[in-house]
């Protein structure tokens, strides 16, 4: 699905867009602000890193936490969060990044 | 607090340690599975990043996941938590991911 919205098949609310990965809003908002930081390469989960893609997911962070400040949300908190399989309630298998922020968040688990 | 805890000055009960972070169990878990990775190096928040510190991050959800197989979750799920400041409850001001699995698990915020 995420590399759909990618290619433009699947609308995406898109609010960055690099040579590594892009960010999209959260169809379903979990959170006031609930952003998706997803590589543009297609994994599905974090075995499938290598060292190489290390530095992709650090990379993806640093996104995240730059989408976090264009929201206006660096200041008062966010939450990152990968999902990883049934027990996590992954829903999509392409590896993505939550953030989550805009209001005191519940527990995290 | 996690720098005496890698100092030796605080007892933590380390499942993982090498030259970039260290993984111990939270004392107050929040699921069946509550792993901490902590980056050796204090960094507080996700904007001290830098590029070369991508890559320690990286490292650190490379080094959650392996810390997840040896804890027999990873096929089961888990879910990589960061908390930044006081929306997401961040409770100790030195960068930490959180490792959480082990059943299935609740809302992520």
């Amino acid at each position: 699905m995420f590399c759909a919205i990618l290619a433009g098949d699947i609308p995406g609310d898109f609010v960055h867009r690099d040579g590594t990965c892009f960010v999209i809003r959260d169809i379903a908002p979990a959170a006031p602000v609930h952003l998706l930081v997803i590589p543009n390469e297609h994994f599905e989960h974090l075995e499938n890193l290598t060292p190489d893609s290390e530095a992709m997911l650090g990379h993806m962070a640093s996104v995240a936490r730059g989408a976090a400040a264009a929201e206006g949300i660096d200041r008062s908190g966010y939450r990152l969060v990968i999902n990883q399989r049934g027990d996590a309630g992954q829903m999509v298998d392409h590896l993505h990044m939550h953030v989550l922020g805009g209001a005191r968040l519940g527990a995290m688990a």
